[in-house]
């Protein structure tokens, strides 16, 4: 990695107890532990602009006529390791979260954010647009605050409310469980996987290449990202709920007793699911998914994506693609959530996947 | 600053670039600029719980009988560096906007985040409230896409649209002006300084004590801040919305032609206006503020403000305590918009902070 040119610095008069204003290169006594961050920042991307007919009157500025809204971006935090390596890799959240999936774990642990920051990598972590900080939305949305966190504490797989399953690896005290459930936040407007896919293809367009990882709903709008992008050079899925196939040759679906006879089914053309044949995919699902149908439809949803995964696995490789199913229970990772990355065997799962890029050269 | 004991380190067996697992404490070359952060995350803090009675149905899990929502926290991510000074700084944005205010600039450049890590000091940058990362709000809100960045363009005194104000701080370029109306994201809930202030409260008596930085509408939430929490060690606010008085001693309002008529006093008991004489506070408001009035609302607004915290320095100061104004044009920093921290200038209003922070002993 090459050390950008020296640049003047302004030292500060004032006292200050540490140099943080460094020379070009300093050796430095670093405690352990610590991250060395060449570069860190966020931005919008992606996005698009609505205006209205008519003069702005500044006068009486809250008239909308004459005047824009930008919305419908991601927005983006990022930090490059020194001595990065050269892929960097985007995360995107699923359904209810936003970037908080990656960062730091319930109770308290490093998620994936650090863990791969550790491990060389640039971080890019997203809110995908009409979510969070990214909340500026083209089309209207009305938030209703529904108690409903029983249902998620269930179509998470943590146990069956209030019990825990056995073995999962989700910490148990009361605080864990609060941070949890404050890591979601709403829909500002309605989700859209192409309005998704779009602000992410124009990120990965703005770094050139990168590794996608996705969660859950986040894992539809990284599909159409790579069928958008070539810059997308692999995608790394947890639990993706939607599983993507080509018109001409569309499995049979999965009978289940969800209340909307849950359909994972995606269908594209076949030249645009031919596009994910070019890229490594690996798809990593957790524990405590039956295999036979349940009455309990946050985990029969599970069920089904599981089983259609398979199915997209078989069919990808069909067609001279390169994806791997990893159903985390078969290789003894035990006691998984729909969380993998922030449970409490994390670093294993982390583990995996750096396995995964190794194997493919995506390291380097 | 101590070193945390060591702990034992995972180290991969797979190849990587550059040993980022540390030791005890290792010398290494650090690149010129590069952060040395000994530790970052985030978490949720404060908020409230509501449920619907009832019992939870599995077999129904959108039914919300049974059911809780942890809503109306504050969403936090904070970055500690090595041998960080004794108080972190806490910043809690304006209207509209979210912890993106202080962080890259429209133009890329660095803001107050990285601005105050170099510096040495723990930075934690809050989502308030119903706002962004924090958006899970216990009221409903209906979000409706208004196109108004024209008014934003003049109440933020960038200008008058489409023309900068000759001088102005802010970058020309179309890209700068597309990321700064990005950095916006709406309430998901109804604004309450109250709410807020509780959230903000909750992280204060978290670190034990603190430097809480405020920006415009912020400013409301942080007065209610400091008169709830004596972990507030000094407010630093940039341009404040409202002011605050005692009820014994409300100063006039000030004629203005404002369609709102804008009055920008809070009232409190004596005794809570008395708390803020107890800790160093300063106040900062940027350039392009006229003294008369002015037909235009956006800039009139500022106008009351300004004059208004002239009362409220000298109503402090009367009752014992230690206020500061500084209307920036009048030490010689001009052409600041109402966001001085990421103007172009945005070194030299980092340096009056550090200015202050240091002659308040607040940067040990």
């Amino acid at each position: 990695m090459k050390i950008k040119q020296c640049w003047v610095m302004l030292i500060l008069s004032i006292s200050v107890s540490f140099n943080f204003f460094l020379g070009c290169a300093t050796n430095v006594t670093v405690p352990q532990g610590a991250l060395i961050i060449q570069e860190q920042g966020s931005f919008a991307v992606g996005g698009t602009i609505i205006s209205t007919p008519g003069t702005f009157d500044r006068y009486n500025p809250m008239r909308p006529d004459g005047q824009t809204l930008h919305g419908d971006h991601a927005y983006v935090f990022y930090q490059v390791p020194v001595n990065a390596r050269e892929l960097p890799i985007i995360f995107l959240h699923g359904a209810g979260q936003f970037s908080k999936t990656w960062e730091t774990t319930p109770d308290g642990r490093e998620g994936f954010q650090n863990i791969f920051l550790r491990r060389g990598f640039a971080t890019y972590l997203l809110h995908q647009p009409r979510r969070g900080a990214a909340g500026r939305s083209t089309i209207p949305m009305t938030i209703t605050p529904i108690t409903d966190e029983m249902m998620w504490f269930e179509t998470f797989r943590l146990g069956n409310w209030p019990d825990f399953y056995p073995g999962v690896q989700f910490p148990q005290d009361q605080e864990s469980l609060n941070q949890y459930f404050r890591q979601m936040t709403p829909n500002t407007g309605p989700h859209d996987a192409q309005v998704v896919s779009d602000a992410v293809v124009a990120l990965f367009e703005k770094l050139g290449g990168g590794i996608l990882i996705t969660h859950s709903q986040g894992g539809s709008s990284g599909w159409f990202t790579a069928i958008k992008s070539d810059k997308v050079k692999a995608i790394v899925t947890y639990e993706p709920g939607l599983l993507i196939f080509p018109d001409t040759d569309i499995p049979p679906a999965i009978p289940n007793t969800h209340p909307l006879n849950y359909d994972p089914r995606i269908i594209v053309p076949l030249q645009d699911f031919l596009k994910l044949t070019r890229i490594p995919i690996i798809l990593y699902y957790g524990d405590f998914i039956p295999e036979e149908s349940t009455n309990n439809s946050g985990v029969e949803q599970w069920r089904v994506s599981l089983q259609m995964a398979r199915v997209f696995v078989e069919t990808i490789n069909r067609h001279g693609g390169d994806a791997t199913l990893v159903h985390l229970p078969t290789i003894g990772i035990t006691g998984n959530t729909h969380f993998p990355f922030s449970d409490l065997n994390n670093i294993a799962v982390a583990d995996q996947m750096s396995k995964f890029l190794n194997e493919k050269g995506l390291d380097r």
